[in-house]
């Protein structure tokens, strides 16, 4: 998994900086979470490759999270972008979408397909053979629904040395590859820890963007690699975080620590900051592991034994 | 008046290029024309004051005309705006903002007065004791508006040693600005040629995006003091320029020559050209007095005799 920021700011185009936006690459698929205005812009700016995306996840319909979405969906047009598009979301994105379509006459050149999901539950919302997407329950003003990215568990790898001691047939490897042995012309048995090795442990990233200090999510995203949680303040607005069901840096990091994850990025920054440097330093205090979500940034997310 | 290009693209975010948005302002009040993704973004890079605005005309629903407008109008509310903003545009746009507002549980600290134009005719939808504003009538795949701006004739101002020299009351001032002459106590007259120099002439500036190339806009345009044109294509797409309702260059240029305008500024640039030399290029060839819109640029809009 591979995933790039495009977007840190709470609240406004301010210091640089722009709404929630990320690319997440699994091997060759590539899945959006969230969309604010001027996504487009930052995917041309950083150079990112996001046509091949087939599903999008929209937190919820705050327009820092989602107003960048009809203007991508419009480019993708003017590419004759084929491929039907699947877009995940709390209730109401398909009304806005579609009245924006009619009235804006715009002409997609490919299908849209919306799952509108229940942001108070968490349950499985998409899977295909690399991975599966889970709902994550926050606490915003309106629904909002974190998403939970768990790579499947990978076949094992052929050790290619193998094929030509054993003269292995072409198809016969599948079933290596899923945890078999293999049998030799003259009966004798090859051992499946022979001929592979084992495959890159599953990877897993959860995405918490926006929400209040909510102890539910701390289950939900237990043990994950790379947990990407907003920290719209710092510690002297705990208030105004509260009443604005929004995080602190340090709650962000008390939500790390007790879900024991290896990897804390934090963003969702509120125009007020110039720089980040208190949200990093209040959040190091409670859990080392933690970076801010620079924009442009790529972040390898490997399992971490 | 003081124009500021605040976008100049066509098609997408290429090549540094933003889309359609531009400030007007006439003496303290400020106009907004057009707001494509990402206009607030612009808007902060170049430090343009819009706060103060109370009319923004859009010109279509194009969403590289109109997909930032919901942005701005969320950040107005996020500052506590309290004063009503009147927005003029083709009809739909009503519908889409409402719906914006109702699915994404926006709460505008302010009204919003919507007047949709037909865009088929000329006619004045504003005016002021600074200005009026004309839609002219353009030529697009959908019902579009262009803008034309006039200030109106402005009060004569009064020479500040004759007020001195006569001894003049500051409530007589009104209407010597006006016209009048002032009555000495003795009973002599003092002309207002004497007691006042000539007003600034008034200005005028004419907007024009997106169409086709349309005979109709020459006279509409005539003699302005700033004619903007879109000017997607350059020469050698001038059939797809047909095609997509898009002017070139030089289709720009012509009107801007038999219109009698004093300067023509070209924007709207397709993405598939990096820079604009072939555009300018061009359009000089027909006429002389010819620039590109470039982004963060400010023109000065005078009566030019």
């Amino acid at each position: 998994m591979q995933l790039t920021i495009l977007g840190n700011s709470s609240g406004g185009p301010f210091h640089g900086r722009h709404y929630t936006a990320q690319v997440l690459q699994v091997d060759n698929q590539v899945f959006l979470i969230d969309c604010g205005e001027g996504t487009q812009m930052q995917i041309f700016k950083y150079r990112v490759k996001v046509d091949a995306c087939r599903q999008i996840f929209i937190s919820h319909l705050h327009g820092d999270h989602v107003f960048g979405l009809i203007g991508l969906m419009t480019n993708w047009s003017h590419k004759k972008r084929s491929e039907t598009l699947h877009i995940f979301s709390p209730p109401g994105l398909q009304e806005l979408i579609e009245t924006t379509i009619r009235v804006c006459g715009i002409r997609l050149t490919y299908k849209i397909e919306f799952q509108e999901v229940d942001a108070t539950i968490s349950v499985k919302v998409f899977e295909n053979s690399k991975v599966e997407v889970w709902t994550i329950p926050l606490h915003h003003r309106s629904p909002t629904s974190g998403w939970l990215f768990r790579e499947k568990t990978k076949t094992r790898n052929m050790r290619p040395e193998k094929i030509e001691e054993y003269n292995i047939p072409f198809d016969a490897i599948p079933a290596i590859k899923a945890g078999e042995g293999f049998e030799l012309p003259d009966g004798r048995q090859v051992s499946n820890a022979e001929l592979t090795l084992d495959p890159k442990p599953p990877a897993s990233y959860a995405f918490c963007s926006d929400t209040a200090f909510f102890e539910p999510v701390i289950e939900m995203v237990r043990g994950v690699d790379l947990l990407y949680h907003e920290a719209t303040f710092t510690n002297e607005n705990t208030m105004e975080a509260e009443k604005f069901f929004h995080s602190t840096a340090a709650q962000a990091a008390e939500i790390a620590r007790r879900a024991g994850v290896k990897r804390l990025i934090l963003g969702h920054i509120s125009g007020r900051y110039a720089d980040t440097d208190q949200h990093l330093a209040e959040a190091k205090a409670v859990f080392e592991q933690v970076e801010i979500a620079e924009e442009g940034g790529r972040w390898e997310v490997a399992k971490t034994q």
